[in-house]
């Protein structure tokens, strides 16, 4: 049944995919900075697949190897074939799987999470990286270690990439610790296997970059990261000629959603409503006050991220009620 | 099973409630402050339930006839004999049910929910007050209009409150367009039928207030307003004596929570995710780093209004993730 | 030449003051919220002068005696003769002086006012209430402990009052620690001697409330409090009828200046900047691009407090700019 | 007297200056990014000056020719001898001044710097790009529209440089749009001729650019632009070797400043106020509290800008208050 949807999105492309491949890629060099300045990695066609790889956030790998830099160190860029500024970038993510047996997390809550008030008291705790074991055959994660009270905290694993991004405008490089119009760290626990993202393209090629993986992740990744860990990820792209989006969107079997970014909180918000609301209006029939009162009754909000340099809020709306009669 | 929740949560109140009586209560005043210094409509006991009704947002009742004054004119104050101030009011919401066949909603979304750059564009709009026709047998609301597009807009109902409040403390007269430490206008859509909310007393006797329904609501509450309409509400109460809290707690079946208020809108993520990690702490047996941890991986947050002189979001976690073993 | 300014807000005045009285009060009752509901200690004319007192933010009054309680109890009402909802009262502060030899502070800065990460390392030091000496002879207010270092930091004295209020609307009753439309708690450090403070009346006779002197106090009040002492304070009110301003105007020799209070920080400013557009729209020629632009290149900000439950912003102009040739 | 503050500072420079020289530059390129990846357009040793030119933010020169790209197009940058990341760089702004008779700024005031919903009533209002007519004799600049009123809307002109900056930390590069820890489009009026600034070092040569001159600018410069315009521009550098800062600092006769960049607008105030504080313990004899009731009584702040994408506050202490004794 995903098949339809990325079927529906697909039809939207008007860059058919005659002889779509499957590329194994195995990375060797990885990027900290989202940027228009690295070298592609693989050049890739509307319609290809890929399978590859990604590190932890601190650059280590499925054999425990630091082979990247922190923070967040990307595998690609990949160019993807007739791409060109004003196109949009489709990524449909079809696996994501931790490859090794360990993740980590801090211990201790992010500064700007909390009442500053409180921070006076955390400070007789020291901030830790902890171990959690990752049980993919049970569907958890669980702390390692046995000071932590209560004992045996376990969470149902959700893989996702914290990171997926296209090159920034304006010939910008950005740390991949932050995310934007172009993507990049997001930190959405809805970016899981089976969504359709939608990125605006900004440089020839768009020069995906994928990262950042993590086994699972609590809204706002309050601590700072989250169960961070390597991955198997594979993906696919299409392309759509000429549309202009403000912001990225994701498409699932139930919404139809956007995601923005910046700080303060609230403009994360008005990013993503502005960003949906558009959508509506622009494919879905609505007028001002049709898309006004359908959000009002139906809207709802994830905050994806309120630790990165830009703060992430998605906007969803269920797409059965998006064809009134 | 619902009733099992209600009882583990009275597991702790102190009061026993021997002679639980059920009041049906006719309203025919209606406050617009949140205030100790309305005098007390009816005098209930921890175990009493209540039946009544509320008006609308702008003092319309089940049937038609303005019999209050906007804004969220409210029901009450109810004073709950033996409540005190550092006690804890716990009501549990029993019933929510729209008594009249038509909600109304503004047509615009609200100016701080959307990129100012786009209210520009939308001032050739004129903002109108919109009905809603309620379908309790189809279970939905729809856009009277015709002249809205797409036509037939509808939305499922789910009948909430967006005020449920005891008297703040200072002595302090806060008008119903507002939420706070003492509850208030939260406009959460998630207090529903089947909830049972925890308040802070400051004042003897409590004073609840009731008011505000929605017969749905989208998360943020973009338009201000949300399909409002006049209700049939049944709720009971019960006391916890000498227990600090610092912002409303709710607990369902699945889900306990807590509701910070306050503008910007982290501000208010902040005062619920202190308040949540606060609970793991002093009732779960969750250390720093403990609560730290669980969150980030399992945390949710919704986002309940980003229109009121305060915006509320709510933090939320699983209890099934609450016993680790 | 300050009388001057005075008569120049006066002619705008309907409402003549014949036979100006001045009146010695002596404050016996103080009060801890911002309210409709307290009783006039005094009825006073358009054009009267009041000689009276103000405690300190924690109730001690020039004796060091406690007679109020905390925080910041005011002096009033004030009834003024005449004043309606719909008009502005306008008062002139004619004196502020400490009238004890000390003042109090804090000694660290308040949670909001730094970055948050760096509150865990403040988590060593205690918070402690500091000692001033106040010389007014020399000018200055001097730290009397020798602990703290370096030794003999002394300030400017620059008597200021925290709160000027009128009774807020909406029957609200807010807590002495909060600014709004109706003034309050501003802790701006310009409301000194010599200027000319409007607010908007929203209750029969104004209800006008003065109190929080600081003998001296940063932008910002970053400790949460400043030089806190008890004051002689002199002011006279004047009326202007049926005149709708939407936040507190003051009025300089040398400026117009709006204030603005909300959180966050930006909309304090925005309230300010908005309310000074449209004071020169209405009142001295301007069109919406002739505010603008004139702003644009001269406008000048003032950080009130970031402290308080709202924030204050300053918005001001010079006064020999508004009139080009 | 200016000479002496210069000397002051540049007593903490460790490496000297033998043969300082004076350089004359002549641009002929202009960057829109700030960024370690752009080549030196001249070498330069700690103690030279330099004399050089900047072009207006959409790249207009002294004769009217556009030979840069808009927005902030940069001159430079300046490689300086022996700078190391780890060091800070000195910069002594020696003159600014107008080179052509003309400057440009917007009409309606940027949407972050109003009320949202005063927006909408906005709407009728066509932006516009307005001449400023600069009149160095008189000291002013005048509006060239006879059309906007009032007609001769004069202002005193304050010749400023929006941007000094080096290149950014991490090998980003950021839109000279932004401002950030390595300077950058501040857009604080203070920066004029006679200040010094203080940049930290974060790649070889520091790599220094200025740029976006305006003749004048308000606080908050909340048109989005000031009188943009060309200017004759010149500096001397200096270097202190290992030493950090987290933000750029600023020093003139009477202020010892910091300038803080983020958005929100209290967070830039609380990275100002941290920098300010972190200032005072370091290298003045301050301790938590005594820099604490210093800060709280005598801090003044200035709000740079509230329309790029970061917004900049300043904070600034008097020097003649911190050698207490």
């Amino acid at each position: 049944m995903a098949q339809n949807i990325f079927r529906a999105v697909l039809a939207l492309a008007v860059v058919a995919s005659a002889q779509a491949e499957t590329h194994r890629f195995e990375p060797s060099v990885y990027h900290n900075t989202f940027s228009f300045a690295h070298a592609p990695v693989l050049t890739i066609k509307p319609g290809d697949r890929v399978i590859t790889k990604t590190i932890d956030a601190r650059g280590f790998d499925a054999q425990g190897r630091e082979v990247g830099r922190r923070s967040n160190p990307q595998t690609g860029p990949f160019y993807i074939e007739g791409a060109e500024p004003g196109d949009v970038l489709v990524v449909r993510i079809e696996k994501i799987e931790p490859n090794r047996a360990t993740g980590w997390s801090s211990s201790l809550v992010a500064p700007y999470t909390v009442d500053p008030a409180s921070l006076r008291a955390q400070g007789q705790f020291e901030q830790t990286t902890e171990t959690w074991n990752i049980d993919k055959a049970r569907g958890t994660a669980r702390i390692a270690s046995e000071t932590i009270l209560p004992r045996g905290i376990e969470v149902p694993l959700r893989p996702m990439l914290g990171c997926v991004a296209v090159a920034p405008a304006r010939k910008e490089a950005i740390a991949t610790s932050t995310p934007g119009e172009f993507g990049g760290n997001m930190d959405y626990n809805g970016t899981v296997a089976g969504v359709t993202l939608m990125l605006p393209v900004s440089e020839p090629g768009a020069l995906l970059f994928v990262g950042d993986g993590h086994a699972a992740q609590g809204d706002g990744e309050i601590l700072g990261n989250a169960i961070e860990t390597s991955m198997d990820v594979e993906f696919s792209v299409e392309l759509i000629k000429s549309k202009s989006i403000g912001w990225p969107r994701m498409e699932t079997e139930e919404y139809i959603m956007t995601l923005g970014s910046a700080r303060p909180l609230l403009q994360a918000l008005q990013h993503a409503t502005t960003e949906l609301k558009g959508w509506l209006m622009a494919e879905y029939g609505f007028d001002e006050r049709g898309a006004g009162m359908l959000m009002g009754q139906a809207l709802e909000y994830d905050v994806a991220n309120v630790v990165d340099p830009h703060f992430t809020v998605v906007a969803k709306l269920p797409k059965r009620l998006l064809s009134p009669q």
